[in-house]
């Protein structure tokens, strides 16, 4: 096999580098792949011309205009599928199913936000809530506006997620009217540089409304400006890096962190052995776990269980995990990959030894002893003490292992564990009981972004709450990073800069235009 | 007259510090009115009162509760007006105007959201945005909503306005259902404090709802958590640091600035001598720049001429500005009392050399020789290179001082121009040309959080761009501290966690409850 060279995209041109590059891997062979170099990339001049040549092109367009750009964006992914599938299965670990999971998340994002930007039509002016006299006199009249900001929408984007991660993040800013300049993880960019190539080549982009750094940033961070975004996807420590740079904090440059997140599935006192809710909790689970070889921001990592159903969880749910066959994730009959990277692979490892402080390991399905690749078995934990056990409220494991966490089956006990992560990006409740859900839900919406409700009677019809849908916020507060994407048009605004707009009514109305931002 | 001891007001009880006091001035005589000290008051223990006892007290109330909370605050505030005012021109060297524009703002602020908080009614759900189907069934439904936040809402304010720039954050905090720890400037404290003892006697807010510290804040912020929310007024210098903090940081703690601005007026080319568009300026340029001695955050730094309107403006603006008596701001002719502080003083003289860089000095008013107090002449500057005059664009000289910057008339000249100050909380336009009036708005509203337009249509009914109104949003971007506050809704959701909720159509919804949150 062919090493590939992946380039960049800047300046409306593709350009590589010269000077020492990544080697990319193949995670279930630990064969080389593919080759990054940034070196030698003038990253500032990349930034201005994705502000003044892309940024000028795509405020000249109509929502509507951006919405089609968007539908394009939407069908050149899904010509190019089929191929991105296998790029990911070999460069990103991914089993079929895991790489469909991010190619099709990027075809749907982008195809949602096509039809929500084509909804609101042929302007550019975007209306936030109603307009509104200011004074006693009905002449002067307030309206709040939104304008696309001035700059570049830069992606520092995670490994988990090539076609998807960026995808969410492009489609809000595309359609808000800033150009994009992509910076995908290194080790598994190769999927996000081939749908780059796509997107380039038959998207019909303006010129500078996409950019793409195929390996290391540079000193790319270093020219970003007071009217830029920066969205970040991965670890707190890069969250950490980005906030405290000085550029961000001194020109109070718009930042969103998604970050780690110690997400919980709950069960309901009410939920018994073989009912309906806890089917769908020991399907979910299990597919929460290991899909993307349990890398997923979302995926489920605490289990807050009712202490008389515990040692049933534990049997069931490690009765499916058991029967998940793990291995070359090329193959049909394989239910799990490995792990995306070496690094990842000592990560999992060093999380697990921290969980053991606090847990108790209950469940390890078989290992690929003497194989290559970077494998790690799927674990469940049970915690000893439910609210003393730090590592497991705090440490994100980012692979196929998640902790059992027994509590009495008070709601409120359930939102105060919750909240022990301080800050998750979603939780779900399993249960029938509407009192307990009711009062589960108030209590632990404050600690996380998403709520996902699961019963009986949407058994038929969930996705699961590790999937991201493109009209329901993603982020999360505290520990998750204190950041929101998605949510239909609360994205978008992401990216434009709200303004107060004063003065006399005709005139106010015709700037802002009749078109409201429905959310 | 006698030397007042501010208290503070934390565990729901009043406390005096035990250590070395700060000093409080009267700016126009330099006697000392009162001291303030915190030393020895436990303010971990005051931040967690104020979230277990207050935030649970607050978050029983309904919508409704807490809009007559805000009421009555109001009108406790509205008896104690001529005190307040009175306490405002002796520790604020504000002229009674000055004083009332502070008061008032409180007062009306506190009223309109009272209002706002009523119309919500009994409930203490909040939608944001309609609900809708998430997949093909119509079973599982998406809705967001908004919960209050768990920890304390930690305000750090600015001198200028001790009443106003606490209820503005208050009036947001409490209706979220959040309770309020707040810190106030303590050179300028007294009013601060009087207003504080009023409330706590008299408007009835549950215990731990209110706190407040009196001086230094000690080590307050070190226990700032995950749940509580940050708001801070004040230098861009005092906001670097609050966003360098390792909490702040570490646990995503929610942290809204509002910092300097350079904001800008900009006359359109229509405007002719004589015209009731310049008459407006005129009114509300002069108004704006010594109003509270020009200590404003929205007051005018930049204004921006018609090169041909430039000689006839600075001949008409300050035979204006000379009309005004500087003096003893208790006087009822005075028009401009001194500066707040002797570090104000300080701080404006160097910003006066800097701007003598960039600008030639063409107006200065007569200033007090021998008197004592922190008088500052008012000063008018014309920028000798409109592009390339950096302290006039970057350096906010926080006093009664303003640069006058000639321009060709274009709109997106003018735009750009505003743009250099990276960022504003104000700009406005005086003009009556339509076209022109539409393309600089466009020009300017990325750069600035409010744009005020003004022109012969509102010239009876405007209130001049420098006051903060509470349905409109009060922030900016970039240097301007990148915040927001009240805009009505708006400013409440910055207290307020946004969750997805996603499940069975009929218990999303009755979580959600059917009010929707209209901004």
């Amino acid at each position: 096999m062919t090493v590939e060279t992946i380039e960049s995209y800047v300046e409306g041109r593709w350009a590589t580098g010269k000077g020492q590059a990544a080697k990319l891997a193949n995670p279930t062979t630990e064969a080389e792949v593919a080759t990054a170099d940034t070196h030698g990339i003038d990253m500032g001049k990349a930034l201005a011309f994705a502000r003044e040549t892309g940024g000028k092109a795509l405020r000249a367009l109509t929502f509507k205009d951006r919405a089609e750009l968007l539908f394009k964006m939407s069908q050149v992914t899904h010509k190019a599928r089929e191929e991105l599938i296998e790029t990911e299965v070999v460069n990103g670990g991914c089993t079929r199913s895991d790489a469909k999971f991010d190619v099709d998340g990027a075809i749907g994002t982008l195809a949602a936000y096509a039809d929500l930007g084509k909804k609101l039509g042929d302007t550019r002016a975007l209306a936030d809530g109603e307009g509104l006299a200011l004074g006693r006199s009905p002449r002067l009249w307030g309206q709040h506006v939104y304008s696309p900001k001035l700059g570049a929408a830069v992606f520092i984007n995670a490994f988990n997620f090539p076609a998807w991660g960026f995808a969410e993040k492009a489609a809000c800013a595309l359609l808000a009217g800033m150009p994009v300049v992509s910076k995908p993880a290194t080790a598994t960019a190769l999927t996000a540089y081939r749908m780059t190539k796509h997107l380039v080549e038959h998207a019909g982009l303006p010129a500078g409304a996409m950019s793409f750094i195929g390996g290391a940033p540079g000193d790319l961070l270093d020219h970003l400006d007071v009217q830029d975004v920066l969205a970040f996807t991965g670890s707190a420590a890069t969250g950490h890096k980005l906030r405290t740079r000085s550029n961000v904090i001194e020109r109070s440059i718009r930042l969103n962190v998604e970050a780690d997140s110690l997400n919980a599935m709950v069960i309901g006192p009410d939920v018994e052995v073989g009912s309906e809710a806890l089917s769908l909790f020991l399907r979910e689970a299990a597919k929460d776990m290991t899909q993307k070889t349990g890398q997923k921001c979302t995926a489920v990592r605490r289990i807050f269980v009712p202490a008389a159903l515990v040692d049933d969880v534990i049997a069931e749910l490690g009765a499916r995990l058991g029967a998940i066959k793990i291995g070359d994730p090329a193959s049909n009959d394989t239910g799990m990959g490995p792990l995306a990277t070496k690094a990842q692979l000592e990560e999992v490892k060093r999380g697990v030894a921290l969980l053991e402080k606090d847990a108790d390991r209950v469940f390890t399905s078989e290992g690929l002893a003497g194989a290559s690749g970077y494998f790690h078995p799927i674990m469940l934990f049970r915690a000893r003490d439910p609210k003393s056990a730090p590592h497991v409220h705090t440490h994100e494991v980012f692979g196929p292992v998640a902790t059992i966490v027994p509590y009495s089956g008070d709601p409120e006990e359930a939102g105060a564990l919750v909240g022990l992560g301080q800050g998750c990006l979603v939780s779900s409740i399993y249960s029938d009981d509407r009192a307990f859900i009711e009062r589960a839900t108030g209590a632990i919406a404050p600690w996380t972004g998403r709520v996902y409700i699961a019963g009986a009677k949407v058994a038929e019809h969930t996705m699961g709450p590790g999937t991201v849908l493109p009209l329901s916020v993603h982020g999360g507060p505290g520990r998750a990073g204190g950041g929101e994407e998605l949510g239909g048009m609360r994205g978008v605004f992401h990216f434009m800069q709200r303004t107060a707009l004063q003065g006399y009514r005709p005139i106010v109305e015709g700037i802002a235009g009749i078109k409201a931002a429905s959310t």
